[in-house]
């Protein structure tokens, strides 16, 4: 069973635009590890009585509780007083905090300010949290059962002071605590709604198992958790979901596609070139997104005119007056093209319509052939993207990706072909 | 006087460390240039009880409450089902947003499944806002003078909800509430705290004027605001400020640098290739992330190991073996390179190493050339950038696209020169 946890984020900036909000994601992350789960996090502005009725509406549901911010030294950092009114104690000078503070105002020389010392003030009675980053020390207080944690809301300082005492203190008293077990898979080429309806019509729905989908474009990331910690249902669980969507699952952890790619290319010793139209560098961009892709890509051709198309990838003029630039001839020539000038064993090349305008009635935007060629045959694909400008070229470099994937895995038919599906 | 509303965003991913939330801040910016002021995002998972109290609460503070996530279309997605419980309404299906589906659907050739049509539903009384990039529609609910608005929780989908229905309709609404006056600068090549250094130095503090930054990679906004509304004095500001960095500012609103490039090339006419090397591709990527970039980008080559370097782009091998890839002549002659083998009127370059390995004594991990060239000139800067790997291929094509922006604007000195700076 999983101990519920909530957090309370102050700062009007994480409200106004100014500063994006990372502490939920970076303290469900952390804490989940350890067998907590990270229920609810209420981010308010640096406003006492908001401050005081968010932590305290957070205590009457769970026993520990998170509060990031509001720890500096001017005047708009007020967590430490709506804390100390919500639990009717004073506010006191800790000396310790003040020290440390002291010696590394000596050790750049520097005068500590009257305004600089409110950041070694805690609430009474709990234990102050040194702050390995920044000046204003973290606070564990507990009463009546319940433990609350207030961390400084710079990330990094929230991180520190998080990973030096928080996480230890937390191992130790919740040791008994069994986390979730959790199976993952992050599939390719079938939608979140086929998933289901494919578990559905098998019965898949183990008990105590908790199925979760998120999707991206050209991904849907699939997750059986038991929050029971029960390792051997997950597993038997993930073994009837494989049967279901096997084919179309390109990893069982959180990689990207391409992490997946860049290794088997690298396992297999291979190169790869890419020749991009419609994706514009996208998919050469994240190739190389990895450090060490120098091994597998060695580069490639963004051939967004019909022009470079003939003269840097060797198009022949013919085929883009008879078919198109946007065809699966076009993509074929592309591929063979890329991949023999490169000297490479692979190219994928990408040519569509991402729009919004330049679509016809026989290739409406979002119309996209993806192709890879190896040193005897090439495959193209032709696909219908839905979405805008961005997620027609996200979907491009993904599927693209995943056709080499599929080649490099050998799940490829020996001749080259033009069918394909929608995504 | 500022019109407080609050945000509920529902998704158990949201807490489990897997996706980051950034709807407060999206939210947050937007409302606020409206007059609307976020004060509070309450973050809860896919679990009816937590979602309806959540809500429930908010609507008990403020008038205007918007709630994210939970319309997809499996058995997670239960905020129809909260919002239905908590007002005492039934779930209705929503025969416009089902068509519009369908037609979808259509289009692409594919069966739309049971489990998808749970995407048409909608809360009984509500108006569907129907979702430009995705399949599931917002909503809009009024109940006794309260506004309740449903937005899908995919962050572009999230974005189109909001700027094609709820911003249009804010507006009237909320059209005699005084928005903050703002000013913005956007500028690159100069850090955040140069910039506050200058206006510090120059005694730029008028009364009843903030001023805030938001650093990104090579971008630093600059905003001048005034609570009040009063457009006179953010003016007189913005005139002292331009003063102090106006040679920096590229923009004075929200325009991404490549939109800026874009403009000034169609402007002008005209056409640009690029050759990059570590960037791998991201630079062509951003130039092709606008509608209509065929009118100026013609392509590139992606120029990741040295025979490409040599064989597309025409860099003799001599430089490189005299002052190695990463290097301002190598920058130079991939620009006049890819402008001469493209026939366009500006070839832009990037070169340099993003690390984490590769690195020297003489060109650190983050050393980073760019170059422009035009058909006399070249153009290079050398420059040291922090960060990670995506950082410094962010960083890389920023500054590039900068001095294609330079040179555009006659900007840049006559002759081309090997000077440049950090970031």
């Amino acid at each position: 069973m999983t101990l519920p946890v909530e957090l309370v984020s102050t700062g009007s900036e994480l409200l106004s635009g100014r500063t994006l909000n990372r502490h939920a994601q970076t303290l469900g992350e952390r804490v989940r590890a350890l067998g907590l789960s990270l229920v609810r996090d209420t981010t308010v502005r640096d406003d006492i009585p908001a401050i005081r009725e968010a932590v305290q509406s957070a205590l009457s549901r769970v026993d520990v509780v998170f509060v990031s911010g509001g720890l500096g030294p001017t005047s708009d950092d007020v967590t430490r007083e709506a804390l100390a009114e919500l639990l009717g104690r004073k506010i006191v000078l800790d000396q310790v905090s003040l020290d440390v503070m002291q010696r590394r105002y000596d050790r750049i020389g520097r005068r500590m300010t009257e305004q600089s010392k409110r950041q070694a003030l805690i609430v009474e009675g709990g234990e102050a949290l040194s702050n390995s980053v920044g000046l204003a020390p973290g606070e564990r207080l507990e009463f009546g059962g319940k433990v609350l944690f207030v961390l400084p809301g710079p990330p990094d300082e929230f991180h520190a002071v998080l990973e030096d005492h928080i996480v230890p203190w937390l191992k130790q008293r919740y040791a008994s605590v069994a986390p979730a077990a959790e199976k993952i898979f992050l599939t390719c080429g079938i939608a979140e709604a086929e998933v289901a309806r494919r578990f559905e019509e098998a019965g898949l729905a183990p008990a105590g198992i908790e199925i979760g989908y998120c999707a991206a474009p050209g991904r849907v990331e699939v997750r059986l958790t038991s929050a029971q910690g029960d390792e051997k249902a997950v597993e038997a669980a993930g073994e009837e979901a494989r049967k279901l969507i096997g084919e179309f699952v390109f990893a069982e952890d959180r990689r990207l596609m391409e992490e997946v790619v860049g290794q088997l290319l690298r396992d297999q010793g291979a190169t790869v070139a890419v020749a991009e139209s419609c994706s514009g560098g996208l998919l050469g961009h994240r190739l190389t997104a990895l450090s060490g892709s120098s091994e597998y890509f060695v580069g490639g051709v963004v051939a967004y005119s019909n022009d470079v198309k003939v003269q840097q990838l060797g198009v022949k003029p013919e085929t883009l007056k008879a078919f198109g630039a946007v065809s699966e001839e076009t993509a074929r020539e592309m591929a063979v093209g890329v991949r023999e000038r490169f000297g490479v064993d692979f190219g994928v090349s990408v040519t569509g319509i991402a729009g919004p305008t330049g679509g016809s009635v026989e290739k409406p935007v979002g119309t996209v052939f993806v192709g890879v060629a190896d040193r005897s045959h090439a495959w193209v694909r032709r696909f219908l993207f839905p979405g805008n400008r961005v997620r027609i070229k996200e979907w491009s470099t993904q599927m693209a990706l995943d056709l080499l994937r599929r080649r490099l895995a050998s799940l490829l038919p020996k001749e080259g072909d033009g069918g394909g599906r929608g995504p």
